[in-house]
């Protein structure tokens, strides 16, 4: 028989923090594109623009106004999805009701990068970054005293809904775990009852090994295309030296370092394409609020990147119909996309020949 | 205190068929987009083109010539994501394995649903829409006899990712239950173990009875906008009346009925915006291959429609940031979607005042 090649042959592979399966059928590549495009042509942002709400010393649409902030700024979401004192539906949640309802609460924040709107992490220094994950870590210390969950994420780029061009990510904190997360921490937990190890410990060990899905890596940090990867250039950044349970738990080393990775991870994000690399991403730690006295041992800090570039900086891999209602599919393989990624420059293409 | 109001107050809503909770936080509609938009414009779609590979008697990539078809015509897809005789990955599944992998097999064919590029499903008469119908069942059969997945499904719109404006949707067979099948399968199963009732026919009664959510309905059938959607205005079509396990049980009078149904919501869909309404759909039914002999009796027919419109004819609801980290969240209740595809108009937006 022929023998199996995974660039070749379509195979599942496994995710075993979500316990889901992805359809990896990299011969899909080669099939020509004459769907939708999005426009790719980088667009020019002023460093300041008088009607962008995001702008030191501009005025928000509930007439607040910002203060002349000159490194990062949090503020609450104008228009929240989670609020602190929602009253809670009339009749808690009987098991066997096919309508089944529960309270929510908490609270959404947005945070400013940079007093700039035309840099991005990638193109920001060190420093600058570092005083990012500082902020993180305080949101986290902050929100989490009460709230089990606080989640940070980034939407950047409008193809992944983010309708302002300053760089800034956004914080909400919830009452509750929210799916995902309660996907997460049940296969962590499984893991380590087996095995007395952290299973993103032990697999961040395995991918420094094997180094065929690593990116780019540090003393402290990997970033890898996961085995298990679903979105195409799909990464995770990963301690790899000790257990950490939260941004709050980073030394300052770690955070030189974490801000040192992000920069090269995100550089080699924007080279691949030569385009501002729209994504989502997001923080995975250890719950908090009432998780914080113990019973979570099981748990490794980590982010995920969910970038949605396909073939260029204008053809997207969609998540659709075969996606939504049976299972992810995937058009190259993880290790592929880490070789790609591996091969772009490490200077950033808009600082080349300058 | 205050009294707590769905539109108003911001909750969490149980999907019994994932086990997924959805965030709902109506009050969000009242933010202002500033936001990516999709282009609107309808655009004109020619009756039938010359470089269209899915027109009758044209050319495809393959070189295959399509026959001159006066209905639905089936093909295998020529970019398939599942191919019947791929060779197996050298190792089998390790359940301890962080790196597990297994073999997928399957067929993807493509099925046009009419001969005109210029027609959709709520555009074409009846009697089409029953051969659509009939063909599905008929692959249903065909597939299903040795596969245990047969997953029907239409990415609708370039939006949704769909390459070509020729109606058609697409047919991928597996030698696996994909993930949210396997989900639902459970679900469905463990309700069916409690109550000796299958949990969606339990729901259709209860829909029905409460007319809230639904949006169109006939004897046989219900279109509702699911109390757990997750998507702006998802809907799931639901038989009422008696359990059915698969599109090859429906009797000639229930494929009538559920063209008529198709029909009049996918004329609300159009009507809501005044655009050809994007969306993925696809077919879940009582799985096939081995499981015809048995063990299924959990499982009822059903279809559902994923649309990511929200605003407008040009602004959509982006499954992002949190969405994609943490859990999904709407901006209107599923109330409201429905009472706003209820009271558009019955009759389409193209065939009005002509
Ligand atoms: O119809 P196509 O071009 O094969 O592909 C489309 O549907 C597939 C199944 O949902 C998705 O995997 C692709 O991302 C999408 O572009
Ligand atoms: O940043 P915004 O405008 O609040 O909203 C954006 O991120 C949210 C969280 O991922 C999503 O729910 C919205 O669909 C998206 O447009």
């Amino acid at each position: 028989g022929v023998k199996f090649d995974p660039k070749e042959h379509q195979h599942l592979r496994f995710n075993p923090l979500t316990e889901r399966w992805v359809l990896v059928s990299a011969h899909r590549m080669t099939r020509p594109w004459a769907g939708q495009t999005e426009s790719a042509s980088e667009q020019h942002v002023p460093r300041s623009d008088p009607h962008n709400p995001l702008c030191p010393g501009n005025t928000r649409a509930n007439g607040q106004v910002n203060p002349d902030y000159e490194s990062t700024f949090v503020f609450d979401n104008d228009f929240p999805a989670l609020q602190p004192d929602a009253p809670a539906p009339p009749h808690g949640s009987d098991e066997d009701s096919l309508f089944q309802c529960k309270a929510a609460r908490g609270v959404c924040q947005v945070m400013c990068f940079h007093p700039w709107s035309d840099v991005t992490l990638p193109l920001m220094r060190q420093d600058e970054v570092v005083k990012v994950i500082d902020k993180w870590a305080e949101l986290v210390e902050k929100l989490g005293s009460t709230y089990p969950w606080v989640q940070i994420f980034e939407n950047k780029g409008a193809m992944m809904g983010c309708s302002n061009p300053h760089p800034h990510c956004q914080v909400w904190a919830s009452d509750f775990l929210p799916n995902e997360v309660v996907l997460s921490d049940r296969s962590q937990r499984a893991y380590y009852e087996r095995h007395q190890e952290q299973l993103l410990l032990r697999y961040a060990s395995q991918e420094a090994n094997q180094q065929e899905r690593v990116v780019v890596q540090s003393s402290d940090w990997l970033a890898v295309v996961p085995y298990w990867a679903s979105w195409p250039y799909q990464t995770m950044l990963l301690p790899r030296r000790r257990h950490i349970l939260r941004l709050t738990d980073l030394t300052l080393d770690e955070r030189r370092d974490l801000a040192d990775i992000m920069k090269r991870l995100l550089t080699k994000y924007d080279n691949l394409f030569e385009v501002s690399f729209p994504y989502s991403m997001g923080w995975h730690g250890a719950p908090t609020g009432p998780h914080l006295s113990g019973g979570v041992d099981h748990w490794q800090l980590h982010a995920h990147y969910y970038p949605p570039l396909l073939r260029s900086a204008s053809v997207r891999k969609f998540m659709v119909g075969y996606e939504l209602l049976a299972q992810e599919q995937r058009d190259l393989t993880p290790e592929q996309a880490a070789e790609r990624l591996r091969n772009v420059p490490d200077e950033h293409y808009r600082n080349q020949n300058k």
